[in-house]
């Protein structure tokens, strides 16, 4: 492309931009900051990430690694060369990211001034021109320093940059303080003054960036930052990335670089990268309205969630390429399933929801969220999954920190912003999507309004929302009906239950029936609200055994068990210490009991069911029928190390015997 | 190193060979062409060999592969390409070689006709320079064509004409007819034309030539191939395989170009390669007496028995280089173990036996004939296996023939020249290494010996060796004692009985005790020998239960069955179709049976023992006593497709269901 197309290019985007801040895209999200959770479920690990997982975070970051260590180096001119890896700051800006979200939800001077700290030694870090990357300014294994800066694409310059503007954005919203802001937006103008339409190519090695510079325009309201996330999307495709070393831009697959993203179809490679990629692509078409963009987002989609997509709502089956192999591919024992990709599909899912008001994103949302998400924190807020597989014969246990560290502050981050993902509104619309105990206000065009929801969800179906407006109006509240309520066990015919479902909802408004529709998965119900309105909706908290298409050929044969959108899994700690010996029928009962003692309180599954042991002795193999328990998934592993089993043989078909 | 040296060496090398014509080896093989093989187990398959296996070889030669097609293209000058693989040639050699040695043992005037044709057109296909390749001569698709031969020593030419030589030898030998022999010489001068001290270097990618060229010296007294053999050993270790392409000799492990051979302590790569160069390399020694050659093999052979060798005595436990992995890592349902593999480690172990005289290679031959290479071939004679695994789910089955097609042609020649490896002599002993019915005669000092022996070997311990000096004489009679019969389950701790050996043999010439001593695993008889001497050997044919050093980590726990030298294994066709459900415990009683009627009349190993099951429905897994049956490894997959386990529990610690 030559200097004169891209002049074309910018004029064209300016005018799309400028419209796009008038036209605004449909469905808004109401801020977590004006959100106040109240329940049972989720209130409790907002306030476990506040009190433990952001200080763990602080510790490591500051004490126990070099990460803030760096930033001082650069600062006092040691010489020293940087330690640990080139994207180790990115740590940095999502630690602080995390605690703006979290002192939103729950001020607390001591980390507040801890973050200011760290935010001084930041801001005197960044380089005369913008520049700021402690790994080039100081030297590290793979970069000798600041000459070598913007000439490989693959190191994160640009994605650690991204995590900057974001923590900068979050903590403005969350404190007012500008500071860390400026040093994003000094970062973004220095990014700019380098690449852009008539300048260097650049194809970002991690994605991050495109959705930061969306956050940075509209805190900022300049467009010019929208236009560059949008170039930098359209750089991808183009084979720009030869002549930017990693052995010349080696793997396009990998990082998401075959296909232009307007023609892209499926997704291939690194999964979190995509993930953010996705992330970024929607956030510029809620802003441009660009179809094309829209439509390439929805059909990659389907290939993520039809063909690649674990129960769990977790993605990436490899280790390999920390990504995608094959459709269908999806082993458990193996499963990658990283904390940091279920988050990114939370991300996405949010952005696909806000721009299509089509349920089935928040269906994925939702069922990422509550399992693969979950899944990467320990109840006691102090250990991480990296990874989240489905079957482990114990040798899988979360860890109190990793090498590459991107998973910690990840999930801290997302807790603490839960409040984003419950309500959002459109001219006429108040969007109830996830069912959290909460309070909330909407700025209605005649009226302001009050909701308040009441539910003991994920363990009870049943959601009381109180619509309280300040005068009477005419609205629409719009209720998210989940796909699993009508027998669906995620989109797509990947996944299917075997049971019918019995039960139905069952909606009232002040405790009569009511006039709703149903529109792409939410209950509409269209009336005049007046103060102390209030609806009840019943969800049917049925146990579904749920299946999956034989093209997964892992699960051959095999059941899960759904209730509500959580999955559940049996451990070895409830079950004689394996999981891995269990045979369930397709005629076994399963009971579903609250055990308030259990786990921080859970609703457990309990059957008798056949398993199989062996004798003492090692010589007898037998089944017998015993009382068997399954936790949801995202509480196993917080008793100590045990087998674990997600997917359960319905029939057996061939015994293997270990000797070992 | 620079010609100076070079021209020293050739010198050194020159006074040793002539020396070495004096001072010969030791021991002398007895030639299968001495030796009439009269039993039930040998005889049959070495007649299903000339009957079967060898037209079998000739029409996929001829008709069905364009391997004898190429050399037609080269006389016909029809200037089309070569097809099939560079090494083709050397199918064409090696099936020659294994029809000379079938010949010999059973003249075939139509099978001769058909050699001296093929013969016509090798001859007719050499070049006037001597070179010989179809695929350089014609081109194919990794050589254009003539102007790249010697420029890649990955691409066999050495190789197919080290086949080609050992044909000539061997086709001498069994018809007194030169031609082919003829044809191997010029292409040896060729070779020495351009290699040698002062010349080219070269490192032979795939060794053969070395042992070859030995053979090639042997048959004609020509000491300038015995040191152009030695040279090539020589070459190794250097670096000199730069610059000669396969990407510039990227592994040299792969083909053991890391150190030069003497200083050689450990196998690598390729084990057909491996094999080949050490049987050189003994060879050499064998000639120069070369204690340096000596040591280096002493030191991998215990590399190879000791840390890397199966049960089977198969080698090789990856397919992804055909070769060598990890010490220990010997996975039984991935095992390689190519049939060439155990074929190279017989030839190797016999120079290894006549190096030294020690009984250990002997037993390694033995245990590698008879497993790891005799399962290579269906007792129908027209099926092979290319690996040679150690369990099986039922999906491996011998084949018609390969794409590379080494094995078919590589055990034909094995087992029709079997007679090799029965009888060595020295000064003044006799040499009896194999058990096997057969009838020699042997030249010593003072007069000439008929030996007859008769055994029912390996289903029974009795032999009978009969010993008819033409002249009452005094010599000695070394009979091997098998290291199985003092409980070593193999040279070295990898592999050891669980049970005690509570019989001994029992040795007696004429009925009566007779002195003995043994000497380095031989039973040395030293006595005056007169006509009708009777030597009587009972070695105690027990059941021994194998267990592997808990190194072998596929193996904890596991048991195998051996009985003689023969290994056992469990196939599903005798056990209610399945092989991998059995529980052998330790206290379970065996009985060996003679079936006259099964796979051409076995021993079989019978026991009462546990086997786990799944019931029809699939949600019952149960233990149950039942009646097994085991039979001779080399015998599995001879009643079609089947499971198979060498390897079995001892007792189980935990079980894996399967459910597809």
């Amino acid at each position: 492309m030559n200097n004169h197309i891209y002049l074309l290019l910018f004029c064209h985007l300016s005018i799309i931009a400028v419209q796009a801040q008038e036209e605004v895209q449909k469905i808004e999200p109401i801020s977590f900051s004006q959100v106040t959770i109240t329940d049972n479920f989720w209130k409790p690990r907002i306030e476990k990430v506040a009190e433990v997982t952001i200080p763990v975070c602080i510790e490591q970051t500051e004490i126990k690694t070099p990460r803030i260590d760096n930033f001082l180096k650069v600062i006092n001119k040691t010489g020293e060369k940087a330690e640990g890896r080139f994207y180790d700051d990115s740590d940095v800006f999502k630690a602080l990211e995390a605690i703006a979200y979290s002192l939103k939800n729950k001020p607390n001077p001591i980390i507040e001034k801890k973050a200011d700290e760290w935010i001084d030694i930041i801001a005197a870090a960044q380089l005369p021109d913008g520049y700021i990357n402690t790994y080039y300014t100081l030297g590290g294994l793979e970069a000798s320093g600041l000459e070598e800066r913007w000439t490989d694409m693959s190191m994160h310059e640009d994605y650690n940059g991204g995590h900057l503007i974001e923590a900068g954005v979050a903590y403005y919203n969350a404190t007012g303080k500008k500071k860390l802001l400026d040093v994003g937006i000094r970062f973004a103008d220095h990014f700019a003054s380098i690449f852009g339409p008539g300048k260097r190519h650049w194809v970002t090695g991690h994605e991050e960036l495109e959705l930061a510079l969306v956050k940075l325009f509209r805190v900022t309201g300049e467009t010019k930052y929208l236009q560059l996330a949008d170039w930098l999307l359209l750089e991808r495709g183009h084979g720009y990335g030869v002549g930017y070393t990693w052995a010349d831009w080696k793997d396009t697959a990998y990082t998401q670089d075959v296909v232009p993203v307007k023609q892209a179809t499926e997704i291939t490679g690194h999964a979190v990268r995509a993930m953010y990629l996705y992330t970024g692509v929607a956030d510029v078409a809620a802003q441009t309205n660009d179809i094309e963009y829209i439509d390439a987002m929805k059909t990659v989609w389907e290939d993520v969630v039809y063909r690649n997509m674990y129960i769990t709502g977790g993605i990436g089956s490899s280790g390999d390429n920390e990504g995608f192999s094959e459709d269908y591919d999806l082993p458990n024992a193996e499963a990658y399933c990283e904390t940091c990709a279920s988050v990114g599909m939370v991300f996405w899912n949010q952005r696909m929801s806000l721009l299509t008001g089509d349920s089935k994103y928040m269906d994925v949302l939702e069922k990422s969220l509550y399992n693969g998400a979950a899944d990467g924190l320990s109840l006691s807020g102090d250990r991480f999954f990296y990874g989240n597989v489905l079957e482990s014969d114990g040798s899988d246990n979360r860890r109190e920190w990793f090498g590459t560290a991107c998973c910690p502050s990840n999930i801290a981050r997302l807790i603490s912003s839960l409040g984003d993902y419950i309500y959002a509104q459109s001219q006429d619309a108040i969007w109830v999507n996830l069912f959290v105990g909460s309070e909330t206000n909407v700025n209605m065009t005649k009226t302001k309004v009050a909701i308040t929801q009441l539910t003991d969800y994920p363990w009870n179906g049943d959601v009381k929302i109180l619509v309280d407006p300040v005068r009477k109006s005419e609205f629409e509240v719009r209720v998210r009906i989940p796909g699993w309520v009508d027998g669906q066990a995620s989109p797509g015919d990947t996944y299917y239950f075997l049971n019918e479902m019995k039960s139905k909802i069952s909606l009232t408004v002040n405790g009569k029936d009511t006039k709703y529709e149903i529109l792409e998965g939410y209950a509409v119900i269209s009336r005049e609200w007046k103060r102390g309105d209030q609806i009840e909706l019943k969800l049917p908290m049925t146990v579904n055994r749920v299946v999956a298409n034989e093209k997964v050929k892992e699960n051959l044969g095999r059941v899960a068990l759904q209730r509500g959108p959580l999955m559940y899994c049996f451990e070895g700690v409830d079950n004689g210490d394996q999981a891995l010996h269990i045979i369930l029928g397709d005629d076994v009962e399963i009971e579903a009991t609250k055990e308030e003692e259990l786990l921080e309180g859970i609703v457990t599954l309990n059957m008798e069911a056949a398993v199989v042991s062996v004798s003492d002795d090692g010589k007898k193999v037998s089944t017998e029928s015993r009382h068997l328990k399954a936790i949801p998934y995202y509480t196993w592993n917080n008793r100590g190390s045990s087998e674990m089993q997600v997917w359960v043989p319905r029939k057996v078909t061939k015994v293997r015997l270990t000797s070992r």
